[in-house]
């Protein structure tokens, strides 16, 4: 069994139907990666165990989601040396509140946030973090990108031959 | 000497020329309190030790501020069953960082927010729950009030007296 | 019967749906409470009777929800020295309005503000008010903390047996 | 002397910089008025008995200002079946914390906010609810409505004349 | 038949479905009114005219209401020396695009801003203004706040009655 | 003397001093313009005259700046088919009000809006605009994009040469 | 075959549904246009040489829509010299974040934006430009302009025959 | 000479009195770094040539700042597979249009985005991503992170000696 590179922590399981695209796309890349519910308010003592603990047990990234105030990723972050993934979980207020939440780190303490319900880009972030030195991870990922592309390729060829109203009928 | 009864945290030193207001008025109601330098972020397990042990030290109720992602009063609020007041500083963004980060706490763990700067009423707040036992706090709370009346009462009278423009002469 | 110790008062009865959970959590923790409807806009002398005479009814704490241009918290805490929690309700610009109308009160009178539509933290607060001075409540509260760390262990003994598309399946 | 027709009240003297514009334009349209400091939460039993009695004794509109979580119009209005004109003092967060606890009233009790710090717009408007039965008020509100097309005119034929720079330097 | 005393117009039929409660609370008064479509950016012209012999028409006050840079009430507003009432509506970003257009108006042409969507207070206002000079308006508006008040006064009773639970029940 | 091909209109004489930046790239690029102050609000009229004259004036682009409630622009659009750029002047709340107001226009009548004070841009857009038939100024646009290009080069030479502190302390 | 005129990119086909609007009403006009989706961050070499070369391909105005951190519009912006008509796609927070990295341009590279989802609006806007010199689109944007007068008319018309109740039950 | 691992871009020379902290921060740590100016719309080529080799070139993380419709990073992130942070620069709007054109990237193109202004982070999260497979920066982060502390501990002493009124007074 794979070692466990990656730590996908939330605050809520009700934040699970979101974070869990930062675990398919890991798999996708076929990188090992654990999912936890650990709540910087109901359980501070785990998340600083965990967070603690992170790099000895083998931990290279952690992506953590919270709606709210959310503090999750900040807290984990004020306890380990591992680069730190905040996703704001849109809860209230559009995720205004957990975006600033997450992002307005004092100096000292960064959090590597991505966008409101940015899930899959957190994966994605991690596996450029682990690609900075694996060189297969890298190669993968510019492969993503090519194909990035040519969906972008195959939609226009099929919005030319289609047309826009035929295109939009087609999707549905 | 009389016991420390309320604590009065901030993430950073920068936050105390707002915060001093919390202790000033404590120090006009006569309640003992103690003034810390708390980083939820840069010493995250001195504010677990505090919170934990703060009702075993005596403390009934705790102010927290921080400004930016304040994560210092709701970190606080989660390892005790005292009260927290968070106070939202204006670090950045007129403090609507600092306010949703302080105020949009998960159900389970309450903070009590109050404006952003609001240190003077985080202090009030503090002794209102003092009062709710204690009868010679609340009847000093109510003189404030009528105090406050007064004042009202007292630049009605003499704005009657000089008029808008030279009663704004005489306040510069 | 139990002496009310607890008021919960709402601009509108269209704010009930959101309170009950300040009403249930203090049920739960078995302490009187009161449930009324008391528009500061529309009843505003009815609001001025109950908080000028909520000390001596016996209160100690007054829960004040409201939403939009939210003034029931600000005026029952011009009219009380007890400690009043406000509730923003989000019946518009996701509550933004109500939170800072509630929050942003002036030096002199405090608003223990909780998030939007945080009833049941409203409710939590004024039983850490009360668990102040009883030792009782204060344990009770102290359960409750754990109770929701070990729900938070639960639910990650679940998730690491069921896996994530098991987990959510099963949640539905 | 002249009737009091129109009375001008606001949360603070911290105000009356921004709100002698109301007192200026009324003046200059030779209507009797009065200025109080009436704050709706250091002082609700004055506030209560001034919109309670604003009608019986002659006032005819109500300007109010405050600023933060401005309740002073909402509180005013809730008492009287006079127009009331709420003007949002900027104290903090650009203003909006004091437009939206002043704009956003719920059914039933209304207040006419203008911009804001819009102190001069605050006592047109009163001008204009005066000149809806007064013709002598309207056609000076006409003379105005000429008067501010006059200026702008000026400021062409002067812009035309001198060209950007010369203009920019003269207004200095 | 009466003399129509109240204009509401507005920027699109798509703002009637709100605006309907600005008609329907003059018709529970008994005034007359008329209501019109009038976009300040389709028919300019036709908001111009309306604006400018509104008074003479017999007009004695305007409610305008428009969604997203609602310009309707601020260019009505520009064109007449009646008070303008402009209801911002609904139609994007919460409102808040058509709040700050409608209400944040440069000095000299104020427009009386209420609620977003808050066509009934529109309408009370607009009363509230024919109030000034009318006994008949004044002490119906003084029936109605009553009416208000007693509304609330039953509801407690019947929560007091009911219970939480039922009350709600009763209202599905 | 040149045919005036751009009429530069503002809502107040305090815009001009953003407002010349873009007399001043149009001065730059040889091509006649008009200045003029306008208002949507305290001269209507002046404005529709304006508006429905300008393309037989010779106009070709309409650039329109306002602050606030900010009409101008799309007051302007309504009575000409000439393109209207909006300029956004921050006078109040960050310039959001401006913007909202200038660019949430509604279908049929479209303002072509530019950043919050981006004067300099309204007349770089208007450039481009009579760009679309003119080789002459097409090629200049494309010299100064290249002049853009050249600026980052030589600024990026300079800073490889200096170092970071060295260059600050030249720009000073 | 009529030549293309007008290039309609947008980031992503989920745009569509919104965007085939700014296709119609220039299909309504009679002008060659072309769609595409070109995501400046999953095909920025695409959009480089689309922009750049869309001067050369006969191409006029370029139409360019994105939601979120919306580059699309400025990415092209930066490398041609037609004029760019920025639409921002709700997509997220009301649409705000696209409306603002969308109309945020830096000095030298304007984008003319539209309101959140203003595709037909972004149509119009391209008319008017082709309009600039080609007085045929010029004639049939003043005849569209007076059929959305006409429009305006006719719904008063038949809200007056109507009445507000039956005017609204026909709509639906 | 250290071989460059960390490349620092900026939309403008104007943001590197806020970006040389990322530079000051890499220094303490002894990583070699480049500073460069480098608009996404000003020098777009540029841009995607510096991304597209980045990799060869030997760098590991490249740190790109810019403020408005900032689209640095996320242009810069389209055209990599290394880890790119964002730093979004308060130019205008307290950063907010900033911080969501960086940080709301579509899924696929991430951007590890820190606070508004927060140079001195994205340094720190630089270092982080290189400590993931770099012991020797895992050990000084450690030590970053104690000293962190130990600030904490020394201000709270300070404190508790001083007073709150001589520690202020102290500071100046």
């Amino acid at each position: 069994m794979a070692k466990v590179l990656i730590g996908i922590i939330m605050g809520s399981d009700s934040d699970l139907p979101v974070m869990k695209d930062s675990a398919k796309i890991l798999e996708e890349f076929g990188i090992a990666h654990e999912v936890k519910v650990l709540s910087a308010h109901r359980a501070p003592e785990l998340v600083a165990e965990y967070a603690k603990n992170a790099r000895d047990n083998g931990l290279k990234v952690i992506i953590a989601a919270a709606g709210g105030a959310a503090h999750l990723a900040g807290v984990t972050a004020a306890q380990t040396t591992l680069p730190v993934i905040g996703v704001p979980i849109n809860a209230s207020i559009d995720g205004l509140d957990a975006l600033l939440a997450t992002v307005q780190m004092p100096p000292g303490i960064p959090v590597a946030t991505v966008a409101v319900n940015g899930a899959k880009n957190a994966g994605l972030l991690a596996l450029e973090i682990l690609g900075v030195e694996d060189n297969e991870i890298a190669q993968k990922l510019l492969d993503y990108k090519k194909l990035l592309k040519t969906q972008v390729e195959e939609k226009n060829k099929k919005l030319e031959e289609l047309g826009v109203e035929k295109y939009l009928a087609q999707k549905k």
